[in-house]
């Protein structure tokens, strides 16, 4: 049933799909500044966590906590950030990001802040670990 | 196992706790310029979501849905936002905003901007409103 799900074309701009869980895609932002993952359910027309069916919802928890733990793993940050902002693009989507006492914006938040992309082989490196870590 | 709880002083001093969950005080931020609420699980020394247990996840979804119903109903917002960021106070905290086209920051996140006070009438028919919304 998922596989008329049309994503988000901003969201595709942001990064490569590295990964689907049961609910959600998982897009690697390609942002260098900061470890930054996205979650998108797969489900057209939905823009906030409580559209989304009573049980998708608590998948929607353990796939955040999944990711989360992995992030964890891979960057040991100093703090998680987990957000469904969404005034740019509608369709429901989580960020998930780790960030860090020395990074580019602590202790502000990132959302709308300087960009830049990665070299390509530390981007697909960094899409290589996770994609390990997701299997 | 709840009596021992000690909220972050900074989370007190950003509103009054209007109300209690199974799991969450709820703060109502006391910021005019937008309609923010803020849940803050009943346990001590937890910085981020993984760091509550499995079941306890679950419920903060719950009450996290069950907050944004509130706040969908009495504010009929353009967008919700729900973020768990923490880079300032560590304790686990999830703040729940309701956001217009015509917002003071929009299409901006609004962490870090202005505040204005609301006149305490206003405070506290808004406390009120939601704590009927809540019983």
């Amino acid at each position: 049933m998922t596989s008329d799900f049309i994503l988000d074309q901003r969201l595709k701009n942001d990064g490569e799909i590295i990964g689907e869980l049961d609910l959600c895609k998982i897009i690697l932002v390609n942002n260098a500044y900061f470890p930054w993952l996205i979650l998108v359910p797969k489900r057209n027309y939905l823009k906030e966590i409580i559209d989304l069916a009573d049980q998708e919802r608590i998948i929607l928890m353990e796939e955040i906590s999944y990711i989360s733990s992995i992030m964890q793993d891979i960057f040991k940050p100093d703090k998680l950030n987990v957000a469904a902002l969404g005034y740019i693009v509608e369709q429901l989507h989580i960020h998930i990001i780790a960030r860090f006492k020395d990074d580019k914006a602590w202790p502000a938040p990132l959302f709308g802040k300087d960009k830049t992309t990665y070299k390509d082989s530390d981007y697909i490196a960094l899409s290589s670990k996770i994609r390990e870590m997701l299997n």
